[in-house]
């Protein structure tokens, strides 16, 4: 394979590509995504490895990473594209980063029929920020299964995958999952965090693999979901105000249950 | 005091808003923000009291909730503006809020001589919805004075007021503080989190009042402010992922302080 050089706008790859950019819709549809960055693109190939289209900017080309990586892309099977740098600002909503692409399959995966090991539920998070840093702490906490509802936000967006830091490459996500099924037929602990809730985190023996079940920014885990956990719960606090965000709240649990973990080796 | 309905983008008192609700540099000049929609509007009324000023869209004033704001302020010295809704939308980044923002004063604040109470201290982070959840965080676990190093974002855009939830109404948050001057006069511990250090969290007495010292997204804390902290700690992980986001790293944090603090009483 070589490097192609595509300079116009009406190229009908490049406009599939700036359709990928900006439509979730047309990402979901083609099962592709873009990862954005020299992070993201070292992260694939290191848990992954090659991608499917690797895209640089042509100011991108001088710099030493770009260059090892679109070198190794070209060593393989791997296409490479170079556009000028209008054209690549216009796939890419990093700012002030490396002007560099891969495309990317998302994973298809088979929903496992049962809970066994420490997972995290999320019913309809919206912020893709938060779903981002719920990976990229859940994947530090040893957690490798995330399942999500309907109306959670895309795992896959570039927005998701930037606050993952290639968290996503070492997990399992599962998408449009019926919560309420695979709860009903869990063989370990879920636990729901709730405001409402009067047993402590701190209460649980977390030792034990448990599946942690976090909900909408606002509206937090629906009733019907938060009735069917094993544990409702609450983290204590200390001032007046009373709710954590989603992605600060779940650290908070996933860590809890890796000093329980790291306390009794 | 009465409403007054702005309908032209030329009214001179509409353009310095579309100033303030644009331009960072206009509101730290002016030390004038927006706080937008009726969460932080309440929280603000709740916790501080009545504004200078405050903006509803021809629209929200048919719902209840800001009418009753909007009385409120009526009956008091605060001067309300109605605006067509396209004019009120251009003032707001809320996309499908309720079309209500008040103006209010940024406090300025005396910065305190020593640190005596549990504080956190951020060198140079850039992200508003992470600054603006670690003040979440921290008012949840009961900590009230944040101190900001020059290069911080701004405390008040209402990007991160939006993701502080109103909790900045219950702290004290210095801004462009000498961070190194503060650690040599602390009479508490500092604690700078590290991925280099070997001492981990758990292994902290964190029921006396420390200082939490967080960094920059991508460079963490300063080499020289990383020296002057007391103690240098890591959050063990159990995953691949070595580093958390650092909004979940001090939710993490904030909350084993409130856990060995309540597990005491």
């Amino acid at each position: 394979m070589t490097t192609k050089i595509i300079s116009s706008r009406d190229n009908p790859l490049y406009k599939e590509l700036k359709h990928l950019a900006t439509s979730s819709q047309a990402r979901r549809k083609a099962g592709r995504t873009l990862l954005d960055g020299i992070h993201l693109c070292e992260a694939y190939l290191q848990q992954v490895g090659l991608p499917p289209l690797c895209i640089a900017s042509e100011t991108a080309l001088l710099n030493s990473e770009v260059t090892v990586i679109v070198q190794q892309c070209i060593h393989s099977h791997t296409q490479c594209i170079v556009l000028p740098d209008a054209l690549f600002h216009a796939l890419s909503q990093v700012e002030h980063g490396v002007d560099i692409l891969f495309v990317i399959d998302t994973p298809e995966l088979t929903e496992p029929q049962r809970l066994l090991q420490s997972a995290v539920l999320l019913d309809r998070v919206q912020d893709p920020g938060n779903f981002g840093s719920i990976v990229r702490s859940a994947a530090a906490a040893g957690i490798k299964q995330v399942f999500c509802s309907a109306g959670t936000t895309f795992a896959w967006s570039p927005k998701v995958m930037r606050a993952g830091m290639g968290a996503h490459f070492l997990m399992e996500i599962f998408e449009n999952v019926d919560l309420e099924a695979l709860i009903a037929r869990a063989d370990i602990p879920v636990i729901a965090t709730s405001s409402h809730a009067e047993k402590r985190l701190y209460d649980l023996d977390l030792t034990q693999p448990v599946a942690w079940l976090f909900g909408h920014e606002g509206q937090g885990v629906t009733e019907h979901l938060l009735a069917l956990a094993t544990h409702q719960i609450t983290i204590p606090h200390l001032g007046a105000i009373e709710s954590l965000n989603v992605a600060a709240s779940s650290a908070v649990c996933f860590f809890e249950q890796v000093r329980q973990i790291t306390a009794r080796s």
